[in-house]
Formats: C-alpha cells, sequence, structure tokens
C-alpha cells in the first residue's frame, strides 16, 4: 500500500493510498479519512460508495463529510467505483465499465477477470485499511450515492450484522426494472434475470430488510428519478416495517449539493448507530 | 360558545369549549390551546385531529403536544371525533358511530343527519374558533392520530391552500382497502365504492398530494398495521415524488406514547411552516 497524499484536515487526516488488489487484478486507490480520535484509539468507520462516473475523489472533494466526521470522530472510507487501467475492459458508455462497477461480482466477458467490486469492497478493502489504520472493524456503517445507494443497500442486506447502520443518497432503488441496471446486469450477470436479483435493493428489502435502521434521502426534482425508482424501495420498507426514514427532499437534484445538504444529518444518524 | 374550562398552561391557557352545531346538530366539545403569544397577536394554529374511540380530551390530555406548541408560539386545536348524544345513531362497535366519524358526511341511513364531520371540522369549527379567538386562519397545518392521520391528510389534499403542512401520526392510509374503512364507508356512504376515494389518502395522493411537505410516522412494531397499510401511501408518496419523509420507527406501538414521543419534531416541523 503506498501513501499518495496525507493532509491535515478538521484535526485529523485526508489521505489517498494505492495498493495493487488481487481481487481486481490491477492497482486500486481509495479516499480515507481519519479524524483527531485515531491517533489514541481505533475509531468507527462510515463507508461512502460513489456513483456512476466517479472515482475515490468525488465524494471525498464535493459531498463535504469531513467537517461532520470529525465532529462525530467517525471514519471515512471512499473507495473506487470500478476496476481501472488499460487493461481492463471497457465501454464508451458512461453507465457501462470503467467508473460503473454496481458493487457487483460480473460473470461474464469481457468483465468477469477484473470487475470484481463485490469482493473488493466487502472483503480485501476492509482488510486493509483495519490492518493498516486505527479503525474498529466491530463499528461499521455504510451509504452512497446514486450507484453506491444500490452499493451500500445492497451490501448492508446481505451482509447481515456487518454494518450497524445503511444509508442513501438517490440510491438506484430497483435496478432490475430500471435503465440504470438491466443493461448494465445483462452485461456483468448474463440474460438469466434471477442471478440479478440478490442486486436488487427492492428484492431484498422484501425479502431481508436490513438489521440497523435505515435512512434514504431523495431529491423531488432529482433529473434521474424514473431511474430510480424510489416509490419500490419506500413500498419495500413500509411493508417490511423496517426502521428508517425515507425522505423526499423538495427542490434538490441528484448533484452533490443535494447530498452536501443532508450529509451532516446522515453522518449523525451513523454516529448515533456507531456510538451506541 | 361556552367555556368548560380554562386553565393556564405553559405561559398560555388550555381551554375547553361547548357549542351548539348546526352541521352535526347537536352540541359539540373541543379543546383548545392558546400559547402567551396570543394575549397581544394573532397565533398560527395546528388542527390535531385523534383516532377511533377518542373524545376531544385523549390527545389533549395525552399527546404531550402543549409543551412544544407553547415554545413555537402554535395554538392547537383538539376536535371531537364525531357527533355525540342520546339521540345521534351510534352502534355497539367501537369502530362505527359516535367516536368513530371518519371524518367525513354521511348520506346514509341512519348516519346521515348528524354524521357530517367533514362539513365540521372543514367549515363551521374553523368559523367558531378564529372568531372567537386570537388565531390568524391564514396560518393553519394539520395533523391526527390512526382515524385522525386519516382525517388530516384527507382534509389537506381535498383542500388546496388551506393548510401550509401536514403530519400524520400512524394514519390509515389506505381505508377503502382496509377492515377500517371498508365496513364503516359502506355504512356511511353506501355501496358504490367510487363515492369513497375521496376518503382514501393513498388515493388522494395518487391523484393530487399535498401543497405542503407532508411528515408521517409509523411504528414499526403498532399492533394495527396491517389495516393501517403505510406501504401503500408510502408508494403513492414517492412515486408523486411529494416533498416530506415516511418515518418506521422502530419499536413503538399505536398508542399514546408513540404520538408524546415524536410530537415534539412534529410540533418544529409544522412550527417551520407556520412561522416562515
Amino acid at each position: 500500500m503506498r501513501a499518495i497524499s496525507e493532509s491535515r484536515c478538521f484535526g485529523g487526516v485526508q489521505g489517498v493510498y494505492s495498493h495493487a488488489s488481487q481481487v481486481t487484478g490491477c492497482d486500486m486507490t481509495f479516499g480515507l479519512f481519519l479524524p483527531a480520535e485515531a491517533e489514541t484509539q481505533p475509531v468507527p468507520m462510515l463507508w461512502y460508495l460513489s456513483g456512476l462516473t466517479c472515482t475515490h475523489e468525488n465524494a471525498m472533494t464535493k459531498a463535504g463529510a469531513q467537517r461532520w466526521a470529525a465532529e462525530h470522530g467517525v471514519a471515512l472510507i471512499f473507495p473506487d467505483t470500478s476496476p481501472r487501467g488499460a487493461d481492463v475492459a471497457d465501454d464508451e458508455a458512461y453507465d457501462l465499465g470503467q467508473g460503473a462497477g454496481f458493487y457487483l461480482n460480473a460473470t461474464q466477458a469481457p468483465w468477469a477477470p477484473h470487475y470484481r467490486m463485490w469482493d473488493y469492497i466487502s472483503e480485501e478493502l476492509p482488510r486493509i485499511v483495519t490492518a493498516n489504520f486505527a479503525l474498529d472493524e466491530e463499528r461499521q456503517a455504510i451509504t452512497g450515492h446514486s450507484m453506491g445507494g444500490h452499493g451500500a443497500l445492497t451490501l448492508a442486506m446481505r451482509l447481515p450484522g456487518r454494518f450497524r447502520s445503511v444509508s442513501a443518497f438517490a440510491p438506484i432503488a430497483q435496478p432490475t426494472q430500471s435503465d440504470w441496471g438491466r443493461k448494465q446486469f445483462t452485461a456483468y450477470l448474463g440474460e438469466d434475470e434471477l442471478s440479478w436479483r440478490d442486486h436488487d435493493a427492492t428484492h431484498l428489502m422484501n425479502e431481508y430488510g436490513c438489521d440497523g435502521e435505515v435512512l434514504i434521502d431523495q431529491g423531488a426534482t432529482d433529473q434521474f428519478l424514473d431511474l430510480l425508482r424510489p416509490e419500490a424501495l419506500a413500498n419495500a420498507m413500509m411493508r417490511r416495517r423496517q426502521p428508517g426514514a425515507f425522505r423526499m427532499q423538495a427542490g434538490y437534484d441528484h448533484s452533490y449539493w443535494f447530498v452536501q445538504s443532508f450529509i451532516p444529518e446522515h453522518l449523525a444518524f451513523h454516529a448515533e448507530a456507531l456510538w451506541r
């Protein structure tokens, strides 16, 4: 593992690190914010999964999360959204290939060799960060934006016991019924739609639900609402009696201005679960 | 109008009043909390509609709302839930007749003569309270619990422009599909189910939505969840992109302990809209 940069930030350290990933078969970069408390003790950690086209950098620089993570003594991890590199398969579309890993393990050519973001986020990267930094693996939470909200929700529901709380900003809520999902699942997982269901938050909510509370914010004037399908997930949450809240925020769109506006409440929400 | 009692409460006055209602054809009683600000100026008002079996008294004594209404300078009105009296039709069941008006105008015998709670809450009582107390009719909001949540939502959606904000605690969210609704609508409105739709919050949300923001709290272990059908209304809210929040509160049941726990947040929510 190699430190690309480390900068003082709200009394803690904002770092960017790179490592050779065995899972994805390429070098991977991630951002990590450690609050001041990490100098003396392991701290709880919040995963932030990003959306289509993003690298580790977008949320790190634009979500405005560090101030609140520092206030609550919580670390932030910003992984990349896909494998990268000249020998990694890609597509000209912004929503397939590099920058669009969809947090799953691809089974189809040409994606299968490198596109293993599920294993990377759920197994390899947690091992690496907990081995190298003062992080308490018993206290993890997860959030994400758009495709990253999809990732956060699906990881939380398929890894019961791992995350104490889960939240999402404008998640892709029902990808098996959306053009943000059907195209990618067909490419990465193949034509058998049964294999897609483990990556559909609405399906997983209907079948399993989340251990802890769930907080979801969605902009009411989000330009991608028809692709996100919040109504399906809200229905599933309430049908399951899933503790949590689904909020439709008047006037907000899909941008990081939306994320930035509500990140303080998400940090407070996770901190309550992480420090309980 | 006759004052039954007036008591100092959080610097204001908690009163109980009775009047002969032309609409319901009987004496009606209501509770009214006026904050201290009402001594010098008209204050904004929050309607609190109660649930099955309640009179004006239950929420007034058990919701714990006055402290927060005083803090925000907001008046509270607690109407009764039905006409009352020996010559008013009734039924032995707790969920039909007296204490179960469902906030509609009955068209069927024997209910039609007195059961006109829609007109009472939407027309007569507002006239009476604004004529007799320092209340600002331009600044109204509405909330309610269970059957009263149904009333709050349906009044807000069918009287656009009247209420700046609407909230509900464990509302009967889709009465046309619930045993809390079908029986009563058949009795009060007759067999024609088309006439029921104007009293179904999920239908109205699909068709019209609310002007302002909507806040709904529901207990996740409410013993009446199958009758309340929160999943239908949550789906309709998100499908409509209705600004607001639908929250499923872990461990709470249908009681006033649930209402009391979240009334501070509802008062803050309404105060923000009323004092904007």
